[in-house]
């Protein structure tokens, strides 16, 4: 028996992409050059696909970087001279934090306790902030924040520019583009990918801060910088050698979700998330980590045990079923259930069966 | 009848990939988590077989990146504070110098002309230099310089840093480590391998550059800066979730060449090298691009056309064989062919009967 994934990421594999690779195999994806008409095909395809499954409007240009934490750096490295400001509720928001510090950027933020969502009365940001950093959903602590609440951030500070981690939540998350500037994503996790692939969406007004940024004689990156990157994308090709089987299987799997349909994702997610959580309010070893309701992330669901972690870990894997461990010192005495598209309403069942 | 690549990267798979990727599949590779035993195991494995197939000495670490160019990125930013020379004669070498021009650097080079091999009397690097590049194979023009050169700037300049660029030699170019101080190469070209991956080695001393910077409150990048990398691969981990796949490929590929031996690829491919140089020196439509033979690459082949390559490169293709066009402006003139471990004489022989 083949065991089943629900680690937050790498995490299962969508069902076809055992078939997609091997396709790629027969058809020589990996041995066509980056820059032949063959690869701009499947960037292209790449590109059009995921526009069409995340309604991503056209003056937004989508960028293929090696991961989720090298978004985070270009970000910080093109759209902000010097002051950067972050929302922070765990590993991955702290770490958007960290890295605007590491590239001098003299960052500031707002901290609220892990396990926590934030409470955005009374709260200011300084003047002088060019970039906001959100992570919308923390794989850590398993918080959402909910997209009303970054819309409103944008609303209130129209001329910074709101950069929003998505990396667990999409494709389950619906963002309304233009009321932001910049998401970013990796693809092992809700898209059911293997790992190596970072995807990042700007809009124009980042790529002119970038330039602006450039005019000043600031360093904005090299080979990556977001002008270097736009330039070669515009003719469906990318800076250095990528990731080829990476892209062109992030386009198969959206051309996938769009044959299965997207509502049907995200109605269904929704039904999984509930199935979960009401499960273990139930039970009495685990309670749902996240007490108020509103930021209980549907993808990335962290519950408490009363018994050691491990001991719970152990007896799923001997039953063929991966959870995984709380992050790092809540390893013990939290697990981790991911909620995506490649995790069947019957899989849920038989976890939960087996819990 | 499938295609043979002889294409400079990426190029023909080595034979025995399809069947590692099948056993990934089969194995869960794609699934597990970065932060897995299991995945220790892996990057452990890699470190292993690579050091042991390239000689590789225990005092110089391996860190993997996503490509050679962010390499190059990663070199500059944490083996310079402001000033980096550079050997240019091609497309990378150029981009290497670039790099640390984006970078605010202010490099310095010595340039040849495309095709040229360089001149070592007379040449003087600044003082002020703390780091040396070379591109000890240029896959645009097919000049290799001599490993004896390299190591004899480095005699002259000890407490300067030299980075070597072996992307399109390895693993036939055979470096004494001892020489230099770091070198770089991605997996698409000499290793037959899906690209996505970047492989940097570096000594102690750039750790040591790196710290100086860091402590000088300098920007040596975020979540790879060197001392990062390095802390977590003593653990056999990474910064953040990589490319899982092109790690465990590697590892896999490497033990495959050590049971073939290192020795015997490298004699096969100075043999091969002999067939095609010899085969265009004495073919009417065709002649080696490079005259010298001392700067001749044995891993890339570039050769001018009398015909417009296009129809050269066509006609092959309808026959099965894949070789690269002229780099950019020289297009329409030449074509270049690849001399990897995947490509066995036999193909060559058949490559050659075909044109």
């Amino acid at each position: 028996m083949k065991n089943i994934y629900f680690t937050p990421g790498p995490s299962a594999l969508y069902p076809t992409v055992h078939g997609h690779i091997q396709e790629a195999l027969e058809k020589d994806i990996f041995s066509i050059s980056h820059r032949s008409e063959a690869f701009k095909q499947i960037y292209r395809n790449t590109v059009v696909s995921l526009r069409s499954l995340l309604n991503i409007p056209n003056d937004f240009f989508i960028f293929f970087l090696a991961s989720a934490t090298e978004a985070m750096e270009r970000i910080i490295e093109n759209c902000a001279a010097d002051s950067s400001f972050h929302f922070v509720n765990g590993a991955f928001s702290k770490r958007f934090y960290t890295i605007a510090n590491e590239l001098k950027k003299n960052p500031q933020k707002v901290e609220v306790e892990f396990g926590n969502g934030f409470n955005f009365s009374n709260l200011t940001i300084p003047d002088k902030t060019e970039l906001i950093g959100f992570t919308q959903n923390e794989t850590s602590s398993g918080i959402s924040t909910p997209l009303e609440n970054i819309y409103e951030i944008k609303r209130h500070y129209p001329e910074k520019l709101v950069a929003v981690d998505i990396v667990s939540s999409i494709p389950f998350v619906d963002v309304d583009y233009s009321k932001i500037d910049c998401t970013f994503f990796s693809v092992q996790k809700g898209f059911g990918l293997p790992a190596g692939l970072g995807v990042l969406v700007v809009n124009r007004r980042c790529l002119d801060k970038s330039l602006a940024l450039k005019k000043k004689n600031l360093n904005i990156g090299s080979y990556h910088n977001f002008l270097s990157i736009k330039e070669q994308g515009d003719k469906f090709q990318t800076v250095e050698t990528p990731n080829v089987l990476a892209i062109y299987l992030l386009g198969k799997i959206c051309e996938d979700l769009i044959e299965f349909g997207i509502e049907k994702v995200r109605k269904e997610t929704q039904l999984k998330a509930g199935m979960l959580y009401k499960f273990f309010e139930q039970h009495k070893d685990f309670e749902p980590f996240v007490k108020e309701k509103t930021f209980r992330s549907q993808t990335v669901i962290v519950v408490n045990t009363t018994v050691d972690s491990e001991i719970v870990i152990n007896k799923l894997r001997q039953n063929g079923f991966i959870v995984g461990t709380g992050y790092k010192e809540y390893k013990n005495g939290q697990i981790r259930v991911a909620n995506f598209p490649s995790h069947r309403i019957d899989d849920v069942d038989k976890l939960l069966d087996c819990l």
